[in-house]
């Protein structure tokens, strides 16, 4: 009889190889196995910053997204593809996990908050010990980096997927403190959804976080439309400070 | 001539002690001054978390809240009292800070999220030279406590203080994704608004995240209105996954 093994999703933090917790770190040093999500032949960051954790004897598990440009989330054939991705992800860990292995998913940001591991979390948590490694996310590393409060007191604080209508935007961006995500191709609407509702002089916009390269600038000096796809825009709240 | 020293608004993470960054950790083992938010002359979680990595010459500042009980934010006395506080604490800060100190400021959650740092940071910042140490935030730290998947996709997320009206509240609960802070005596109204728009069934209540004595169950089991102010409810979004 074998003991079956347990699955960790462990948040690395935003891109600063630093801003990793103890946790993460020592259960990336114990894991048996170590799996990340890649695009493009690519492995990502989150590998890169947990790879000097690892045992020599580890054994890795590169996980290569099927589709790497970005289609409409509603279209049929997507969902067939990435379901059937996660699938088979979820079937290649969970054969680690009979052999009563460790498995860590290195996650980039915070598993539980629009991260990839969660597909393969809600596959497998209903047959297998599971556990979160809670990280930084990575709108805390923009704000922090730029050093700019962005919530307070009484403040609604909200993230907008930048995919989200022109009008739901404006409505949208009524809350106090406000982050979009996922601009890319979405920036010239999310200018325009927040200059109509008075938030274009507050917006920031912030490319690569806390990553070599990072930048900020205010959004509405910002004359060009192209943005890559993990850059955000910060609007601060905490209007009436005191 | 003396060199300025410099402000660092230390991030120590939820509660976990192993939710502390190591870049955290290094700045608290650099710090010549580390400063604390005290509340009824209790020390709090976030200095006991920071204490292990201190110098032993570290000089502590313990700074005390003048205020122990909830005031409704907009009374005129409560505002001139904290003013006060936060100006002279600035200003007890900056006494080091002219000596060229490296002054640690520790914060539990992160720093720029409804932190009380801030009002230091604002009131400094522009002085001396400042450095965030972003981390994990407190919500964060009790959606993976219970593994919990909060967002993800094209998921809006909002963060409600519950010190809303019961009708404001009620539009805001419309995001896929939601945490209410700040409940304490606004439960029972929290309760209310979650009800009213169909959420009561998915809404978690979680008391002490990741420390000792955390707590989770469905709000709608929890059958008395008593909660701690730092008590939060999780409303989980993703309902389409795929």
């Amino acid at each position: 009889m074998t003991i079956a093994g347990k699955l960790v999703g462990v948040g690395v933090g935003p891109g600063d190889p630093e801003l990793i917790t103890l946790k993460a770190v020592r259960v990336l040093e114990q894991a048996d196995v170590v799996a990340h999500f890649a695009k493009a032949a690519q492995a990502g960051n989150a590998r890169t910053i947990a790879a000097r954790y690892l045992r020599p004897a580890v054994r890795e598990v590169s996980l290569g997204f099927p589709v790497t440009t970005e289609l409409p989330r509603h279209e049929a054939t997507y969902c067939d593809i990435i379901r059937a991705f996660y699938d088979e992800a979820a079937r290649e860990l969970a054969e680690h996990l009979d052999h009563g292995l460790l498995v860590a998913v290195v996650c980039q940001g915070d598993p539980l908050f629009y991260g990839s591991y969660m597909h393969l979390h809600v596959r497998l948590a209903r047959r297998f010990q599971t556990e979160i490694v809670a990280g930084v996310s990575g709108m805390s590393g923009c704000w922090s980096a730029i050093g700019t409060p962005i919530a307070q007191g009484d403040d609604v604080f909200s993230v907008l997927p930048g995919t989200l209508g022109q009008d739901e935007l404006e409505r949208l961006t009524e809350a106090d403190a406000v982050v979009v995500i996922k601009l890319g191709r979405n920036l010239p609407k999310v200018r325009r959804a927040l200059e109509r509702t008075g938030r274009l002089d507050r917006a920031v916009y912030v490319e690569r976080g806390t990553m070599t390269g990072a930048m900020a600038i205010p959004l509405a000096a910002k004359a060009d439309d192209c943005a890559p796809y993990f850059a955000v825009v910060l609007v601060p709240g905490w209007e009436g400070r005191i």
